[in-house]
């Protein structure tokens, strides 16, 4: 299950949660690893199946681990447990119930085939590798990535309003491969006004990707006619209201699994300060502007007991990377996730405490 | 030469440059290679010649290869040339001279003594390597290194003026160790009426370092006679001051070489806007605040176009290190080298006009 979790790693966070899956022969070999990579690539198992079968591996009788109970719906890929039956596997241990309610079942399905089936392996491993997209799931809510690209002093626009380009040109370049997985990009109705964006994900020589997300502008204020943001495509809508809760609530009911939150300040503030935000994506230019618009504006935080604490995400090609010039820091929330099932066996306590204890006290 | 560069990005930064030497056989083969290890150690030639002897290398008719002209000085170190004329080492190949008074005149004591002498190989590379310690030595001012303990959206302390410890333990050891290294430690007044900090290189544990630094507060306001940076060992100035230049040449004067600007966001703000500043060490903790004292609160800057753009330093342990949970950010200034001898030797441009050739426009 180690294996199956590290694997788990390897794909990016968002709508679908990390999985990891490994063969084993009947004598405990290892014989094939998957990972998802994402939605609407395949799931795990089938990427352990089918690396199992790129090296002509017999799966007759084997043993899969899997770090999440096999889907039993048809996607945009097919069902994990009849893959799994048609495979020839005898045997599937998996970590933590799949809480999806049209994917579940995945289990009686593998059991009344035959499959022997047992769970719960290093469930609290399994369990916090995807706190929150349980959470977003148990909520009903898509998960929610902050976008912020700013300088070293954190400032997403110097005094004139001036912010292209911030980040290098691969900093943008991953920024736009995040907007052709995401199923939604969401930016406040002052950036509208003020950038006037298009938000589509484009490639490097400006042309359009194939998948385009669904292009949010959030707040009270009207979107103007001739805005870039509304396109031609219908691919837009406009949520007239300033409660991030409240717009989650319309993207999920529009089908949005995953949204990624672009600015400008206050937007990105609102949605932190609600505790509504899975993850974080900083593109960090090595510069500085002293002053300007700041990515953050206020998060109701007076002490420095009181601030927000993230978790260095290693999922999705790292925590830390190199985009030309700039770091691309990746971070994941440390926010309680009780309302999850299995809430009670999840660690989600801040171990900042320990800076308490360097003795040497003042500066 | 190559070999020599790389090795001297293996000391730090600060008042002594950073040099790399290696031992070439007669048949060119590499023997031994040394580095420069920060004041007050051996330089990259004895750290050489040491490292050729430790391998029981006959150093007789070798050549040394060197990225600064070997010194002639007895500092807390002894002269370089002689220890090269008494290795035996027939020929010294060296990148560029030594601007050091003091210490220059290496090479004709070393040709005085039949040692045969080249130099400007590499002599670009060399300079460039060094670009801030040239530019401090030939201007007669201590070399500056700013230090900034910040959250991810570039705070220093929250609302209530707590920032007690934004960083984390290693970060804090990590600050320690630097102030154990430098010649003097500098903050403003504001920061000694809010913190009241001692300034003082301590260990974990709490207990003082051997060497010390030079206590320097900077600004026009009295420093209060219990403050805790006095102290009783006599190692504190008050520079009464408010400009960064003449700051730096008052701690010039007193013998300092290497000086830690440690805040607060106003003195870090006038030693920037002035472009007082060589290396910049950021401590960047995974939390946010949202509101409070910001790192640095003016640069003069009003358009992106003038934003100061640095360069990430692989010096002294490298750009990017993991500290605990914290990011320590290793940065060198891009500003211009003009006061340097070579200075049109070198290339300072900044590189970052390629950000504009990203076509697809707009967001």
């Amino acid at each position: 299950m180690d294996v199956a979790l590290a694997a788990a790693l390897g794909g990016p966070r968002g709508a679908n949660p990390l999985v990891g899956a490994v063969v084993l022969s009947p004598g405990g070999e290892q014989l094939a690893v998957g990972y998802h990579r994402g939605a609407g690539t395949a799931h795990a198992e089938a990427d352990a199946i089918l690396e199992a079968r790129r090296q002509g591996v017999d799966l007759a009788g084997t043993t899969m681990v899997v770090t999440l109970e096999p889907c039993n719906h048809v996607g945009r890929t097919g069902p994990c447990a009849q893959a799994i039956i048609e495979a020839g596997i005898s045997k599937v241990i998996y970590a933590v119930d799949d809480p999806h309610d049209p994917a579940a079942g995945g289990a009686r399905t593998l059991q009344a085939a035959g499959v022997d089936v047992e769970s719960g392996l290093a469930a609290d491993q399994a369990l916090n590798l995807n706190r929150e997209w349980f959470d977003a799931v148990a909520t009903k809510r898509p998960f929610v990535t902050l976008h912020i690209a700013q300088t070293l002093d954190s400032r997403i626009a110097a005094v004139d309003g001036t912010s292209q380009w911030i980040s290098s040109p691969e900093s943008l370049a991953d920024n736009h491969g995040l907007r052709g997985l995401i199923d939604a990009i969401l930016v406040g109705t002052g950036t509208v006004l003020i950038d006037d964006p298009r938000l589509t994900a484009r490639a490097s020589d400006g042309s359009l990707a194939e998948r385009q997300p669904l292009r949010a502008v959030m707040g009270l204020r009207d979107v103007p006619e001739d805005a870039a943001v509304r396109g031609t495509d219908g691919l837009f809508v406009h949520l007239k209201t300033r409660d991030p809760a409240e717009a989650l609530s319309q993207l999920f009911h529009q089908g949005v699994r995953h949204v990624m939150v672009e600015g400008g300040s206050s937007i990105l503030s609102t949605f932190l300060a609600a505790g509504l935000v899975d993850e974080l994506i900083v593109y960090l230019a090595p510069t500085l502007l002293g002053s300007g618009t700041p990515a953050l504006n206020d998060l109701g935080i007076t002490t420095l007991a009181d601030a927000q604490h993230w978790a260095w995400d290693e999922a999705g090609g790292g925590a830390v990377q190199n985009l030309g010039n700039d770091l691309r820091l990746h971070l994941r929330s440390m926010r309680s996730a009780a309302t999850t099932p299995a809430a009670s066996t999840t660690k989600n306590s801040i171990p900042r405490s320990e800076a308490a204890e360097y003795v040497t006290g003042g500066h």
